[in-house]
């Protein structure tokens, strides 16, 4: 029997989770794994990093969930700081270049695995490039960003981008003793929301002190005489004096390679799979994490939402298939999580702009209660907002934002929605009753009862 | 238009739900509402008692969502003190008693809700009657464990089962300074959950410097020469010293009104109704709450599950029908949470007896996993066993036991359930991940992993 030999373009959460996940199912003597990274470092949580920032987690290894050692040791031939410059899918090789010694050479494929991950995007702006302005996205990243603040005097910080990497960032700085401005182009941070929902979080963050600016477009980042960001100019004019500038602005996938080869592209330029992961059309060529796009199911279409969740599923499954299993991902309901200081934010489902954009007619409610029963001591309170399809009571989505216990009951709806439940089904569901956990009806519980409300007063 | 008159036989949480509902439809030219109540409070969470007897809850006025003078003024009858002791099905008539006076009378109905809850088991054993004995069913018994605390000096308690009453009256009574000492029947505190998750909240407890005592049979309470407890003795022939006993052995519906009137009952006792909720065979005749069986989805028959989340929603059901409306209560999973001090505790579907019971053939599977990213400062650990059913991989049961956030959890598991999905499609689940409350892969999801696994390899 031959060798096959599986090569691996990006070893993060999704290629090294397809190699270790292949490794698992098949022995060096049946699969040759070779892993190309260009960056120092494998397997680490990029979402970590705002905590790395923050203090909370002490130092960068930490994040890293498996050493490049430990990867070699289980059979996969790892190649860090070496970058694939060219997929040539006829011939069924790569040309990777060693970024040390800037030597190239091409390696022959059977199977291979697209894990390029997303970029952040950096908008082509004067003093873009200035020292003090950092990306928050690879641990290069992150290590950039702490030596620099180690070295920064200044206490003043400005982020750019009110998503959730830069409400995580917000939150680091200030536990970093950072005076912190969010400049946000829409009218409410937290755009994965609805607006009436991101004002919550906008008065929130100014409680925390953080002061945030809404409809502020970035034009320049002005320096001083060292080539040091000294403040960010936005189209109104104003100016906002910075000693360190972090851009939250969001990532695109990282699919030049992909785009050079012509494989298929959606709207977002990421990757488009089939359910198994695989490029469509392609035989030996498989995509996943935050360089592809992912089925929506509620939305009925695919879109780029870069998670480590879905990568590291993603690389599962990839892992399984090529290692002889099968396995598939079925789509996403759009569910994420954050928090900025105290207040968690959650959403899963569809928006009012995604829903109308997806053809639907809906009604919303929302509603106000606490994490716990309301004489618990502790108890927070909490804002759930749901939507629902008009007519049939469908599930379209649920947006949460309030203390303790707020951001993971999103998890209730997000089964939900999977199983496409109506509002109807969800005021029935039998979820767990205790007073330190819940009030006697959990606030989804109640945000579905006064949505059921609205589903009837709708009428067809 | 005649006005209807629609008697109420119990004021807790199913049955004012229930007459509150239906006030909300009908106005009181419409329909005449008549609540009988035998305490001296309406709509308390007995769930709450013991928060407020270990401290956490300043006072009792807190666990009391709506007082009689709020109930009366929103148009509704409430006699307190007042006790049916008579169901007439035939005349459509209730008798009912005025505790304080003995006096009795006739309240014909139109319609008939049944709502007098469950009371608590008591054993007829030597001294169970003893002063320094308590239940914790109601309020009125918690206000006597409560005064009971300010006049005893011992510090010694012994409390009586290992269930969900038991275990949170444990950490009520050491927060209160007491010794506690839990005694229990079987091998294992908690038998709502699998012997193997029991045995780590028994560790647990231990720990936390509760003592318990498994395979414990109490057969006596020993009195002193004021009658008043001063040890437990159990078949073993041990006697536990005790300056104050609490009975936390379970509870049984309260239904001997019902069974005299001939209405149906369950194994358990619990009058069966429709799903509608209306008492099966009877055209005006509801119930709900702790008195009634509900159907268990998972096991395919009708169980007594005392949970004042189910009466609160089972009341909003009746209260819909009675008013006019329309609503149903499908049936529950048997989701329960609970904790001990720090330890959490929860439960959905079957335990492994239960599915052994309903005829099914199952696969289990156990892993430990962290609240948050095991990076994130103060990640606890938690226990997730899955039940799936061979063959289909259909997911049974969750059971999980640990740190914060462990409980709240098994709410991704009761929808799941709810919606008869494989363990396969609870791998795929989009669930709410950042660091902060997740790892990569949320327990929920390991412990889903596993089972897929567990399920092929027990092949067909």
């Amino acid at each position: 029997m031959a060798t096959e030999r599986l090569v691996v373009v990006g070893g993060d959460a999704a290629g090294m989770s397809a190699a270790s996940q292949a490794r698992r199912l098949k022995g060096a003597r049946e699969l040759e794994i070779v892993v190309f990274e260009r960056g120092h470092f494998t397997s680490y949580s990029a979402c970590g990093i705002p905590y790395w920032i923050g203090g909370q987690v002490a130092g960068r290894d930490e994040l890293i969930a498996r050493t490049p050692q430990e990867h070699r040791a289980r059979g996969i031939d790892l190649r860090l700081r070496t970058e694939v410059v060219e997929l040539d899918l006829a011939g069924g090789r790569v040309r990777a270049r060693d970024l040390e010694s800037g030597s190239e050479s091409w390696t022959g494929y059977d199977k291979l695995v697209l894990a390029t991950g997303a970029r952040p995007v950096r908008p082509r702006l004067p003093g873009i490039g200035a020292h003090g302005v950092h990306g928050v996205q690879s641990l290069d990243d992150g290590q950039r960003l702490r030596d620099d603040l180690e070295r920064t005097r200044g206490r003043r910080a400005v982020v750019v981008g009110a998503g959730y990497i830069g409400v995580e960032m917000a939150e680091a700085l200030v536990r970093r003793g950072f005076e912190v401005t969010v400049l946000h182009r829409g009218e409410q941070p937290m755009s994965t929301l609805d607006p009436d929902m991101g004002a919550l979080v906008h008065t929130a963050m100014n409680g925390m002190g953080i002061r945030t600016v809404a409809r502020a477009e970035v034009t320049e980042i002005l320096t001083d005489t060292e080539g040091r960001a000294r403040a960010v100019v936005t189209a109104a004019g104003a100016e906002h004096p910075a000693d360190m500038v972090v851009l939250g602005i969001g990532v695109e996938p990282r699919t030049a390679l992909a785009r050079a080869a012509g494989l298929p592209l959606g709207s977002s330029g990421g990757l488009l799979t089939d359910l198994s992961m695989r490029v469509r059309g392609q035989e030996d060529v498989w995509s996943g994490g935050d360089c592809v796009e992912v089925l929506d199911l509620v939305a009925g279409r695919t879109r780029h939402i870069p998670l480590g969740t879905h990568a590291n599923k993603h690389g599962q499954v990839i892992g399984s298939n090529v290692g002889g299993g099968y396995a598939t991902f079925p789509g996403v309901v759009g569910t994420a999580v954050s928090k900025v200081c105290d207040l968690e934010i959650a959403r899963t489902g569809l928006r009012e702009r995604d829903a109308r954009a997806a053809g639907l007619r809906f009604v919303t409610a929302t509603i106000e209660s606490t994490g716990t029963a309301d004489y618990y001591p502790g108890a927070t309170g909490m804002t759930v907002k749901m939507l629902a399809e008009r007519r049939t009571g469908r599930l379209l989505g649920v947006q949460i934002v309030g203390g303790a216990g707020a951001a993971k009951r999103v998890d209730v709806a997000a089964v939900a929605l999977t199983a496409g439940m109506t509002v109807d089904q969800v005021v029935s569901l039998d979820l767990g009753y205790a007073p330190p956990f819940s009030p006697v009806w959990d606030p989804v519980l109640v945000a579905a009862r006064k949505t059921v409300t609205a589903v009837r007063a709708a009428g067809m």
